[in-house]
Parts: structure tokens; sequence; C-alpha cells
């Protein structure tokens, strides 16, 4: 049995930094109407001047034809909206967010609008604001959605069907199972590298900082990457998935301490092993070892 | 004044894995005769093959007449070189290793040797063995020698002409200064990867599993590369270098803690301040932010 499909015909943006000038870009591509609804007079300038959208205001009204409409604001933002966007938003249409952590988002969200569908697509770049927006953003890339038993099954569809059509691989889980696997595979790694950077910070002697500086090859690029990035997303997702990064970071430093221990008893046989065991366990993490 | 140039006819290099067999190509392209000595059949055999060197053996002989010999064996053998090598070594030949620990080896090679020049030429891929040496590895890199006062200036300048004729930038620095900013800038990253791959690998929720593999992006893909790496590499350096990454694991150990605090007490302006200035401190230390 085929399934009806569900496509909106115009589809409003609130907010068209990365993810939302992305999402405006490639959606027109697609054939939509996208309304884009931005906070400043001078984001609206640069965003008509990148054509990000068909329609682009300041006014929330915009929004009111829309069918589907993608909340692509920051964490933040996302969980204390303003009453205007509130009462912009059709009763009928479906609503999305594009928020990096799900169970907040889910729990304020559901209580706004009956049609709620908790989203997270995971695509990103260094950049950020009106500028970084870019075609093809969310290809070959997982699009999650935390669905859970109050959340309108076409609602979903709608959502998932656009996800689909722009190149995203779709998945769906728990709200709280989602924030743990983030917590672990993106919120950990920036505690872990910023910590890093810290380090060697808190260096002072003049003369190993330049060393330090001359020798710091690929491999420190690349361990430090995550932790020199933005310090609002960072920020961001230590507010917003505190006890699941606390978890994870318990976790973590028991390893670290373990690690400290077979160093200080010399314990070399321990040490090989587990950086066997850790050779072993990347590609299982990895789709493709990059 | 101009410096007489003091260059070697024939170079002897031991070992000849992804830094001797690069070194190998490298200096026969500079016109070199090159004598390779090997300790295995099957590598002479695939070395011939590879043309890594004019002469290759498993004879130490063929070392006799080579004016310098770089010593291209992994940290373990260079600490505990046999009695047939020391005794080929010609006492008026320049001898210099590629050890990336320097402090020990010094202490053991200058009691061996009258001409022995520490030297790190910091360089690598992923790979090993005797397929993985390549031309041009040293272009550009960093090249570290150690010299003290029992240094013989003579022998050091040959190995510095060497260096620069590679390609590689020259660096002199002591030997407990380098192990302390390779602690810092190489094998503390190690560990800290490895026990973020760790953590993942703690988890036992299949699903979990599943999903974490699924959101895996490049940031986990780029913190954790160098903890899924060579364990025998990871596991030289810890035994070889123990002191001074003892002492920036509980640096790093310090900060992780500071950020854990930040969480437990929800002190957001702190964690803000605190990945505000790794994002500033990581251009610092990294010559091309790649």
């Amino acid at each position: 049995m085929e399934r009806k499909r569900i496509s909106p015909n115009s589809i409003g943006i609130v907010g068209l930094g990365l993810i939302g000038g992305s999402l405006g870009l490639d959606l027109q591509a697609l054939g939509y109407e996208v309304h884009g609804l931005v906070h400043r007079r001078s984001t609206a300038e640069k965003a008509q001047e990148r054509k990000l959208a068909q329609v682009i205001s300041l006014d929330p009204t915009i929004l009111a034809d829309c069918e589907l409409i993608i909340l692509a604001l920051p964490l933040d933002q996302l969980l204390q909206p303003s009453e205007a966007l509130i009462n912009a938003l059709p009763t009928s249409a479906v609503i999305t967010d594009v928020g990096s952590v799900k169970e907040p988002v889910l729990k304020i969200w559901q209580g706004l609008h009956q049609n709620f569908v908790a989203s997270h697509p995971m695509a990103g770049t260094n950049e950020s604001g009106v500028e970084a927006g870019r075609e093809g953003l969310f290809k070959q890339r997982p699009w999650v959605a935390t669905p859970d038993a109050k959340t309108n099954k076409d609602a979903l569809r709608m959502v998932s069907q656009i996800a689909i059509d722009l190149g995203a691989e779709w998945i769906e889980t728990e709200s709280k199972r989602h924030d743990q696997a983030v917590a672990l595979i993106s919120h950990l790694p920036v505690l872990v590298s910023a910590a890093l950077l810290k380090t060697l910070g808190n260096e002072e002697n003049p003369a190993m900082i330049s060393l330090a500086k001359q020798l710091a090859s690929s491999g420190f690029a690349d361990t430090t990457r995550i932790g020199g990035g933005n310090p609002n997303l960072g920020l961001a997702m230590a507010r917003n998935n505190t006890a699941a990064i606390i978890n994870a970071l318990k976790s973590y430093q028991k390893n670290l301490n373990d690690f400290e221990k077979a160093l200080l008893t010399k314990d070399w046989s321990q040490v090989k092993f587990e950086l066997e065991q850790t050779k072993q366990l990347r590609p299982k993490f990895l789709k493709n070892d990059s």
C-alpha cells in the first residue's frame, strides 16, 4: 500500500544562520516557497542578497500561510521562545526544530504546539551567521527525530520526507537516548579537547610555548579542533545537556585515571592492551575512517 | 666568513621503515650513496624492490664506509642497541637517530659514540613498515636536535645540513625541554584521545552503540584519530617519556576537573569564559589553522 505523500506548499524558516540559511537554499532548489523570519534588519538585507528565501522579513505574520515551519534558532532562543513567535505559528502547521539537545526542547514545545516534531539535523561547519548557509549541507548527514507517544504521525512523516528530500539519513530514537549519545560523541569531546588546549595555555615558560608551537603537528591540530570551536555552541550544549555530559565526563575521567595508574606503576602490558583496544574501537564508531 | 660545507659521501640508514625508507628515497634523490641495514631477509627483499637504498643488507659491515649513519629504529631498539650494531659503527662517522624521546637516547648514545647527535625528525603518517616510506616526508616538517656541551659541533653541522637539504625546519633545543614539549603536544593527546574512545567502548547498550555510530561526525573522528593509532608508538612514548607525560596528565586532569566543577555548579559564565579562552589559544599553537 502506497502512502500518500504529504508535501507542504510553503515552508517557514525561523532564523537564517548556518542551518536555517542552508535549509533555505536547498528547499528553494527543491521547488518550495520559503519564507524566512529573522530578527535584525541587517540580517534580512544580507539574507536577501544571498537569496536564502523568497520572502524575508522581521514580521512574524509571514509564517501565516506556511504548512511547515522549521525553528532554526540557537538552542537558548529555542528554549525561551518569544510570545510573538508562538502566536505567529499557525495551529494547523507542522513545527520542527534543529536543536542539538532534544529532551528539554520536546518538553517545552510539545506544550506549545500540537504538531511539534523534535528533530536534529547533524550537519555543521565551523561557520555561523547569515553568511554561513550553503547548499548541500545535509547530504548524507544524520537527521535525528525524537518522537514520543504524543507526536502526530502525519507531522512526523512530513518532516521525515523533507529531511530525506534534502539528502539526509533519517533516524528516529528517544529524546533521552539522543541526548546521551550526543553527550558521548559530540559534547564530551568538546570538553576533552578544550581541556587539552587549556593545558598548553597553562604553560608559562615562553621558550616552551614557542617550542610547542614549532612542534605541534596534525595530530595536535586534530585533537584540539573542536575544543577551539564556537564557545556559544559549547556553552549551549553544557547548559542544556548537563546531566548526560556529567555522566559521560565521569566515565571519561575514570578511564584517564586508569591510564595514569598504569603509567605510575609502569604497567606497560596494560598500556599496550588499552591502546590495542582503542585502535580496534575507533572504526566501530565511524562509518568511514576519515 | 663562509663555513666549509661538510657533506658525507655515503650515508648508512639502520632500519628502512617509514622514517628510514623515506630518508633512503630522498637521500638517493639528493645524490648520496645510501646503505640500508635491515633485520630480516623479507624486509631486505621488499626494500630492494622499492629501491629504498642502493645497497641493502642484513650484514652490519655495509656501514663500514659510511660517514653519516642514521639510526631509524623504533625507540625500544634504539635504547637497547645490539653489540653487533655498536661494533659496526665506524669511530669517525657521525651518528644520529630519529627517536621521538631525546633525554634517554642522548644519555645512552653519548656513552656509545663520540660523534652522536640526538635528533628527531617530526614527520609521520599512520603507516609503518618497509612499504611505508615515501618521498618528501620531511619537507616543511620540524627536525629537532638536542645537542649538549659534549656534542661535536661538526657532527651537529653535518646532521643539520642533511635535514635542511631534505626540506626540514631545523630546530635546536635541550633534550629535557624537547621531551616536555612532545609530552604536551603529542604524547598527552594520544592518552586524551584514547580515553575518549574507551569511554565509548565502555557503553554496553547495543542500541546506544549503534546510535552513537550513526551520529558520530567529523568532530568525533578528529578528536579520536590519534587515540586509535599505532599502539606500539603510544607504548614507546609512555615507556620512555613517562615522567613528562605524568606531569602533563596531572595538569590536564586539573583542567578537566575545573570544567566538571563548573558544570556541577552550573557556573555558565565560567564555562563560557573557558571556551572563549581555548578558542583564542588554539591558533597560538598552530602555524596554520588546519
